[in-house]
Parts: C-alpha cells; structure tokens; sequence
C-alpha cells in the first residue's frame, strides 16, 4: 500500500514462522491444552460435550459450513504463524457463512498435530481463531484436540439467516444482473509468491502477503447484500473464473466481467514485475483471496464495487471474450 | 470370522479392511469425489458456500460439537472399514448433542487423505455418515476433502434443543440423584482388544467387535431424559472412571457407582477369558462406548439403567470404595 513506503515507525511487519521450543503437547497433555485454549479464546459457552448457543432469532435459520487445513498444502510453517493461520481459517469460514447472506453465531476448531509439537502452537491457532471470532461478533466455542501427524486445522462456522428472503444461492443468478465482489481478487495469489520466492519483499508489497496470510473482509457484508437485494453469492476461494464460472453454471446463465474492474493494479503490478509473473494469472486463478462475489439488480451494495454483468448466453467472459485461463485450485 | 466357524447363516459378519483398488482421489479429482459424496449421502441441503438448514423452532437453541478422528490414532485399516468409520463418527458426535439433551438435526464431514486413496474410501465414509444421520433424523448438509498425509476425518454435529428446560450440563449433577445409563460399558474397549489380539473371535463375542466398530445408541434418549428431568450428562467417550469423575468435578459432587450394575457381563467375561483380561478394567477404563451418562432426580428414564448415587463427598467411587483405576485415554 502506497503508505508502506513511506518512513511510518508503527507499520505491520509481516511475521512468518512456527513456535519450535517450549513445552510439547505431550509434556503438557491434553487437559491441560484445552485449558490453554480456552484461555486464548475465552468462551462461556464452551467446557461441556457440545455447545449450546444462544437462543435463534424468531423466524431464523441455521447455516453451517466447514473448512480443513492440511500442512504442506495448505499453509507451511515458512509462510504463516499459527496465529495468522488461526485468523485466516476462521475468516475463510465466516466468508462462507456471509456468502449466503448469514451472520456467523459461533466457530468450533479441531485440531490435530504430532506430540511433540509445541503446546504454543495450538494455542496460538485458537487466540487467533477466537480474535476473529471476536471481530466477527461471535466466539470459539468448542472443538476437539488429538495427536496426529501432519498438522491438520478444521474449522467450522456456524450462522443466522434471519427473515424470510432466501439465501444467497449460487444458483440465483439472474440474466440483466449486475456482479459485485467486496475484498481484493488476486492479491492472495501474488502475497504467495511473494513469500515462495524468498525475494527481500519492498514495504509497498506487505499488503499482499498480508493478504495471503489473513484475507480482509468486513463482517456483515454478505448481511448488506442481501439486505439491498442480492440474489446469488460465493467467495472466490479456488480462483475467480472457476469460482465465477460454478455461479453461473449452477444458475444456467453466463457472466461477462469487465477487465477494467478486475485489472491488476499498481501494488500487483509491481509484485508481477518484480517476480516476472504476469499479475493477470494472480486475479483471474488464484484463489484464498475469499472475496465475496455476488449478484444484484441494481446498483452495487455498500462495500461492493461492480466487475460485471449476468448474460443468457452461458460461459465466463471477460469483455466479451473467452478468458485465457480457466485453471484453479486443485484439491488433489 | 466367527460365524465363519460355526454355521449360522443370518448372523451379522464382522467386517475389517479398506478398499485398495480403483480409481484414485487424484484419478477422479475433486469435483467427481464430491458428486460421489453427494450420491452416497444425498441431501437437497448440501452444494453451496454453507448448509442453510430448516427453519428453527420457536423458542429453540443451537447445539454443537465436533469430533476429529486420525488413522493410526482413533482407527486403523485393519479394525474397521471406511463405511463403519463414517458410521462411527457420526454417532460419537450425536452422543455429544444428546448428552446435551438435544436432538441432531445436521452433520457435517471433512476428510483429508492422500491422493493416492482409492475414492471409495471416502465414498464410503459418507455414505456411513449419512446413513447413520437418517438414523438421527438428519442429513450430511456439507463439508470439504482435500488431500494430505494421514486419514484424518472431522465430523461436526449440529443440534437443536427446543424448550426452556435447561440443558444437560456436566456441571448440573446434584447429590441424591441417581445416575444413570443408556447403552453399553466396556463393549467398545474388548471389542479392540478382540481385533488386536488377531484371535477367531466367537460367535457370541462378535457384539462386542460390533460396539467398538460403531456404539450403538437408540437415538433421541438424550431429549427422553432431559424430558423426564435429568439436569447433567456426558457420554463415555475416554473411560467410565474419568468421564465420570469429570461430571463429579464440574458439578462439585461426588458420584458412588454400584458394582452390582455395571459388573462385567457374560459376554465381557468371555472376552476376558480369552485374552486373560480383567474385564473390569474395559469397563472402568475403556471408553468409546459414547454411553449416556446422567443424573436424575427420581426413577431412570425409559431405555435408562440405574448405576449409581451422586454424592455430597466428592470423588468417584465403587461401593464406597476408590476405584483400582482411573486411567482413561490420553490424546497426545
């Protein structure tokens, strides 16, 4: 961001790097984790066999999804912290959560790792988890420790739809429509390279690991949507045209984006120049961005800017064209 | 096994061993295990960003909890098979809901595994979670599958506890209660060690390899006690004496446990003398039978036994006796 390259002392510095000393999970033991869990992300709610949550609203409905992070394949101890990772696998949750036009109520975290990691790490996962939980209106409020292997992290977010308008389906879409997305398309991808590429990484382009590192929405905005309208919705998780491209299949239309609204601007420009990478791939495939991407008669909701229109004529366009990739994540 | 060695025709067989062969998670890809999942458990609930589930009722709450489950750890390729694994983890996590006097309404199920796993395992998986939710009552709503190292299997359920009665907490014991149980104790813990010890296991043993396999539970008896005043319960997940000693601890009571009921029945005797095990310790120490543990005011509630008093001085014992154990399983 342009401010990062001036001489501001409080500027964040981009942290990497998993806790390696201190007392095991072993050396501490189980109850002892979850004591420590519960410290870094305080919930009345949780201690017993499940939660109960508080009472739903008149007339509302409860949504639920659910996210599992592997090491080596979705995070490495090299790009992210055990807090950061906390806060981006609740903030992927919730994106979730929003994207149905929810608000999310409560996240519960599993979590299994080998026994001699350290109990920090877990513990830092949680504090994380319940900050964002914290920002998002809602808490950790249970989950389940184990011994393992590979670090696995699985999140689940539960939500509130209230009233009586439908859910933001990826199957409402509707031809005439406007596409609106709130957050960044791109910058995911691109923070990513960055932090692979083991290059000295300018102040200007901190913005973009951090994007990678915790995708930034503002809670609430999947609620605004639906609030002004919106019909359909998703985040862009895998890659903006295969995430685009399961709205419009799912509501048997086509989307024409505009390249002016999507083109990489000057900060992942200037991360594509500096890794000789053409910034086109990061927004059009890559994905962790979690930007919601929605659907609107009418003009764009608070927070939301305009990248395109639904057609009749089915496909992913880009200006009318065929965009060049189609490629995304792969689970496998 | 065993009924391979006498001649009953009709009775339930004992089946171990995951598929090896045919198409991989790699060969298929994401999108085809997914639809295969959807197939095995189907649920008009499922496909988008997040489950949007029934509308709750008047005066209802959310439950919910969460279970994770690691190969080598909590199962092996040898003692089960990937459908009585998905079977399993659904109905540990509906213990959970019932435990809190609240009846399952959705499941959902995350699997991370290597991309050389034959896509039926998870197949298989789903299609025991789900058939075990149409037990319950509800449906496998949503989830994730990615690749990794390690099986590892996360299964969260969702309930709804309707009424203003309070919920079954472990901190609500009260002395003078009864306390109670519904299910098996100390099935679970000989049926592994029948698996593990690779003996012919006896027709009449069989049960026990059954229970560790999948616990049996009738559903809905958490809401049944709740119903009929129960204030606390939990489930016997990590071994009677521990999980038992926890509600005694939460609640500042203490619990007196008749020997008379809970005595290792004909069947563990059995399984003991084959081994050259002290049955008692399956039943003290065992867990994984996700028994329902409660305590009452009054008469045991129907598919209830009484097993107990709930005690001023604090402290589990037997017949007024401190038990010979109080181990019980460790996670890390």
């Amino acid at each position: 961001m342009a401010e990062q390259s001036n001489e501001r002392a409080a500027l964040p510095v981009i942290t990497t790097g998993f806790p390696t000393a201190g007392p095991t999970l072993e050396d501490v033991g189980e109850q002892a984790v979850i004591k420590a869990i519960r410290a870094a992300a305080p919930s009345d709610l949780n201690g017993d066999d499940a939660a109960v949550l508080i009472p739903s609203v008149p007339n509302s409905r409860v949504v639920a999804g659910t996210d599992m992070l592997v090491e080596g394949r979705h995070f490495t101890r090299e790009t992210t912290t055990p807090y950061l990772l906390g806060r981006k696998a609740a903030v992927q949750n919730f994106a979730d959560i929003e994207a149905m036009g929810a608000r999310a109520i409560a996240v519960l975290m599993s979590v299994s790792a080998s026994s001699d990691t350290p109990a920090a790490v877990v513990e830092e996962l949680a504090r994380g988890i319940g900050d964002m939980a914290g920002e998002y209106g809602c808490e950790l409020v249970g989950g389940d420790v184990t011994g393992g292997g590979q670090l696995v992290v699985s999140v689940t977010a539960i939500g509130s739809l209230g009233g009586n308008r439908e859910e933001l389906r990826m199957s409402s879409a509707r031809p005439g429509q406007r596409v609106v997305a709130h957050g960044h398309i791109g910058y995911s991808a691109a923070g990513l390279a960055l932090l692979q590429a083991g290059v000295d990484i300018p102040a200007e382009l901190e913005v973009l690991v951090q994007a990678h590192q915790v995708p930034q929405l503002v809670p609430g905005r999947g609620v605004v949507a639906r609030a002004a309208g919106a019909t359909a919705m998703t985040d862009n998780s895998d890659g903006l045209i295969r995430d685009i491209g399961m709205v419009a299949d799912a509501s048997g239309v086509g989307i024409d984006l505009s390249s002016v609204s999507i083109t990489p601007d000057d900060t992942l420009r200037a991360a594509g120049k500096l890794l000789e990478v053409d910034p086109w791939q990061w927004v059009l495939t890559g994905g962790e961005d979690h930007t919601l991407i929605g659907t609107i008669d009418g003009s764009a909701p608070v927070g939301f800017r305009s990248i395109g229109t639904v057609t009749r004529k089915s496909g992913v366009r880009i200006d009318g064209e065929a965009p060049a990739t189609t490629t995304g994540w792969e689970s496998f």
